[in-house]
């Protein structure tokens, strides 16, 4: 199983067409990689309209460090070499280097959501007098919000590799009173590592006693002890996917207060992922884990959105929040993570990923959610 | 010694006033770093030119996720929470809401080498009938480009804290034919965890035999063999602040053709750091190791610029290219690191950092640069 680059292509060729664009420059190296599998740091990506479902005309551009990488990951596509890419395409499609026509173009779209002013600025000089620079922001975001089995597939090995992780964790009584957050940050990554992540998904996330307050605290050399929180965000990263899974225990026996709010956030939790469905508006996903932390009493103290997607980014569409817009798609990957915080003292957070399916969300972060350990 | 957070945004104020901007709106979060220490995800920072020393009327603003963290890492500005950060500044901004004045300012500076089309299209309603929206670009990299004696110093830890690694890596035997890039990789950033460093500075790149050749080859099962190029790339990151440093061994006893490539790149490398100083043109540096590469007769294997700027990023202005501009300032922090890769077969690059100084440059990376292994 390969990914579809091709396929990919063709759906962007599709959406131009429906938007009435002639051709587009990618420039958001995600979204290249997407549609290429090229995964250098520096290209350009033209797709032309009328190209129906070849790739004659389409073009790559990379620099001179990349020439053999890109030769091996794209071996489809016709590829030029300059440090300058987008420029260099920019001057391809005014120019119109292939096929009958001496002219180039009409209108080229750009990800206006990516290009900066100061990029676009430079290329309206570059077409003056050539095609029309519009703005066609997330043309291929909405492609990448639905999860191909090829992609489900990477995500699902992402996660696993996480929960594996965790497991010989836990299992060589790596959190216990007086480790370091740091060392059980080393000790998680390394445990990807080891299970076949390329690489972690994120910066890890270990937060102990009243550090777990602060939702996205950095590892210290802060000591778990007996009796506090310790809370773990983190992930692995396969073939570009990412995982993502926060779990929050007690180091001992829970106090009152901690069970209260451990609860309290697990049937939050339960009931944003119950929400999720294909064309469930995201407010409402979030709202119905909102309302139960509100309803509680505690609705100040969620200091965040619900969720949001994940795939080749960390965070990518769909969003889930209060201000969020839209709707699930069949086939979405996204986190379902309330928290509730308290200041000085601690916080719970409770984090899974998911694919939004026609019968119910696939759970793919498998870790049980029991907030004391054996 | 702690950074002079309030100096650095008085320089900013100066080079408004210059530029006759009466506020500018930061939104490059390493920018937002460096005036205020802020190390979170969603953040943006609005300064007035008029305040001459004062920080009365500056403002940072980021998200509830951050509440603790801004008012910890930002004891000394007022704090504004909102998800939407530039927009609410920006309103702030038009309306002025400190002093007698009723009105906002009249011109409000943007980053325009950061801020999206669609961020500033967003931003133009925002402001119809306010303050105009002036393109100020690069407004704080200048001051980032001269490192002060608080940024050496990290710099100077994160280099020997890589060194250190690669030290320990070496007398661990963890260079011999048979252990895999992967591990190799592994070795290095645990290494440099335990020696202190906050995290990697970039993706470690470990490349042997004929990957050697690509120049940024990401770490595989491949194994180390005897007579083989083996290609460490890597850093450390301390304090936010980034090393960088690349080494090339040959496994054994090297090869006629590998001790000549070895010894073209690293004499190369010592004229591209012979030449680093106060005012030299970087395109001038950048062909003092080229111009011995020519002459060698393997220009075209040189696949890349001589280097870049090191600090808060891991790559920053000055960049060190054929095609780069402007001159190196005294204090700046730099990469040198020339290459000459032969695809198919394998490559050597030699890289370290070093700050720009009157009296020659000060080598940061420490490490020696012999071809083979004792």
């Amino acid at each position: 199983m390969s990914p579809d680059f091709a396929g990919r292509r063709t759906a962007v060729r599709q959406a131009l067409e429906q938007r009435e664009v002639e051709s587009v420059l990618v420039t958001n190296l995600i979204n290249i990689r997407y549609l290429t599998g090229f995964t250098g740091s520096n290209a350009a990506l033209l797709i032309y309209a009328g190209d129906t479902d070849a790739d004659e005309r389409t073009r790559i551009c990379t620099d001179g460090r990349y020439v053999s990488q890109v030769a091996t990951q794209v071996p489809d596509l016709q590829a030029i070499i300059s440090r300058a890419c987008a420029e260099e395409l920019i001057e391809r499609a005014s120019t119109n280097e292939v096929g009958a026509a001496t002219s180039g173009v009409r209108t080229l779209g750009f990800e206006s959501h990516v290009a900066t002013v100061e990029q676009f600025r430079g290329w309206e000089k570059l077409v003056s007098g050539g095609p029309e620079l519009v703005s066609t922001p997330r043309i291929v975001e909405p492609l990448r919000e639905v999860k191909d089995d090829f992609e489900v597939a990477q995500l699902r090995a992402a996660c696993a590799c996480a929960d594996a992780a965790l497991a010989a964790l836990l299992a060589a009584g790596g959190l216990r009173p007086g480790r370091s957050e740091k060392q059980v940050r080393r000790d998680l990554e390394n445990l990807m590592l080891e299970y076949g992540a390329n690489g972690i998904a994120f910066e890890t996330i270990v937060a102990t006693g009243a550090n777990s307050a602060v939702p996205h605290h950095r590892p210290t050399d802060a000591v778990l002890a007996h009796g506090d929180f310790v809370k773990l965000d983190f992930g692995a990263q396969i073939g570009g996917y990412h995982s993502d899974m926060t779990r929050t225990y007690v180091l001992g026996a829970a106090a009152d207060w901690q069970r209260d709010v451990y609860d309290l956030v697990a049937r939050a939790q339960a009931a944003g992922r119950a929400a999720l469905a294909p064309g469930a508006q995201v407010v409402d996903v979030d709202g119905a884990a909102r309302q139960v932390i509100a309803d509680a009493g505690h609705g100040d103290l969620f200091l965040h959105g619900l969720g949001h997607g994940v795939g080749l980014e960390i965070h990518e569409a769909p969003g889930i929040g209060q201000r969020g817009s839209g709707t699930l798609s069949d086939g979405a990957a996204v986190t379902v993570e309330p928290g509730v915080y308290f200041s000085g003292r601690g916080g719970v957070r409770i984090e899974d990923t998911l694919v939004v399916r026609e019968d119910g969300p696939e759970l793919l972060t498998l870790t049980d959610k029991e907030l004391t350990l054996v």
